[in-house]
């Protein structure tokens, strides 16, 4: 946490606008922050890096959007695990002709994400230089009494169930989504989750990264995915099908249930703001998509032979 | 810890490199890496990014030594508060040109510089783009039971002890110096430290650090402070003590301690491998620099009237 100029204005710029939190001891100024959590329990740690140019178009997006996606992509990690989001240090490098606006702007979209959850920034290091602009962020998290959900506890029968719609992120919501954290924590205290992911690969490749960590294979029914508004607008030849189980970065949780659990969560829809709805079942082996009765083999990146 | 292509490969081979260890609750390959500290400790937070063409030359220093100087920055704010490192997080910027092999020495470096403090990485985000090498690491530490060492604790007539030489750092130290971890947590057995920083900005701008956080002055006894040998050969007109006092990148500690604490460290020289240096005191305000008991002020970034 030291660096040149820049980062003095915004420690200082930081500390005049942190809120006192008794869980941290040490704030920015320091050589490093320092965060207590409660007795024994682990800490989650994540991390993300958004690049200009890649992971977003500055000239497009703005710099209070790209701030906010990128506390936000981290929000949705921690959610991901049904944790609750702690605290957070942001490294920075800020092309020289920005200018204060642009680090302003920048901080600003950061610290109204991290504000909506509660989350202390709590350290950073920024620095100027002559390339794009480049942000990471690293959040630390802790878990509820019931532990993190990873990816790794699907079984064979388990329903897969998500919070919203999928496709067409590109449009818009990339940038602007909410993560996922209070849905995350009322789905925690509302059923046992066996596995849970954010989508940020796509539908398809998130849900495979659940099959891969648990052992264990899924079929989704192509009618029962939501599929965004953006995603039926694409209007590049690919069906919204296509859009919705391969885009990516549209942040919804899809995660395990029994099928007990799964039953009764979409009868009493228990999260505020979203609709629970069963999209596949965890089966032994493989990755499928089923339409009218038809399985078929479903690639992680979001490729069925027939849509395609 | 999502993100394209590459990182799966950076996870994979993580993977397959991380050592056992009984506080890693979940290593990579998840939405978070989730680590348990002791019961009641504070984590310790730190973060840095490293940017080709201005942290690094990486045509000149090579990616495996990148790897070791941004893994080691972060060691080196740890030790700084007397912390013991734990685990750490790293998000990069590969450029599309440097392929597989660029990566690699790249992760090489972070695991080399990890492993030798014991430092298990717990996640990342690789991400591949048209910019230039960028990388950012988030070090976790914990405290011993004596408690962070801060840079807000040092007295007026205390005495600013150091481990090692300054300045000359450009010639080559600034990339292949080794975090002094070790030394603050055997100088934080051996004495009551009052404050302590690592010299990341430069001797003058450090010590003003630690100055303004204690809410005190400083005086340094230029005949005292030991100036490195490449400091001694920069041959660019500027003398060595001005580069040992305004350079920067040392990585070497500075720390106040009484003046009993301060002579019996002296005479006793209880950390391995370096010499404690007294190289002057502090005062109720201002930053000054001494020499044959002449005081004159001291610019924070090294700036001095007579010798510049």
């Amino acid at each position: 946490m030291t660096g040149p100029t820049g980062e003095f204005a915004f420690i200082d710029w930081l500390r005049r606008r942190i809120p006192a939190d008794h869980r941290v001891l040490l704030g920015p100024g320091d050589d490093t922050a320092a965060v207590r959590f409660a007795p024994g329990a682990p800490v989650l740690i994540t991390t993300d890096m958004l690049l200009d140019g890649s992971c977003f178009i500055l000239a497009e997006a703005g710099p209070r959007r790209v701030g906010r996606k990128a506390m936000a992509v981290n929000l949705s990690d921690v959610a991901a695990m049904a944790g609750r989001p702690v605290a957070a240090v942001v490294s920075v490098g800020l092309p020289r002709d920005g200018g204060r606006w642009l680090a302003e702007e920048l901080y600003s979209g950061l610290r109204e994400m991290a504000d909506a959850f509660d989350t202390a920034i709590v350290g950073g290091d920024t620095n100027s230089w002559d390339g794009p602009l480049t942000i990471s962020v690293t959040l630390l998290g802790e878990p509820t009494g019931r532990g993190p959900v990873t990816r790794a506890g699907a079984r064979i029968g388990d329903w897969l169930l998500t919070t919203g719609p999928f496709g067409g992120s590109i449009r818009g919501r990339h940038l602007d989504f909410t993560p996922r954290v209070r849905e995350a924590l009322r789905l925690h205290e509302s059923a046992e989750l066996h596995a849970m992911i954010d989508v940020s690969d796509g539908l398809a490749a998130d849900v495979w990264h659940v099959c891969t960590e648990s052992k264990v294979g899924a079929v989704l029914r192509a009618d029962a995915i939501p599929v965004t508004d953006a995603a039926k607008d694409m209007n590049d030849g690919r069906p919204p099908l296509v859009h919705a189980l391969g885009d990516g970065e549209d942040f919804e949780l899809v995660f395990a249930v029994s099928p007990a659990d799964g039953g009764r969560l979409i009868d009493t829809q228990p999260v505020e703001g979203v609709m629970l709805t069963p999209i596949g079942e965890f089966v032994d082996s493989g990755l499928w998509v089923e339409s009218a009765g038809n399985r078929q083999p479903l690639e992680p990146h979001g490729y069925i032979h027939s849509l395609n």
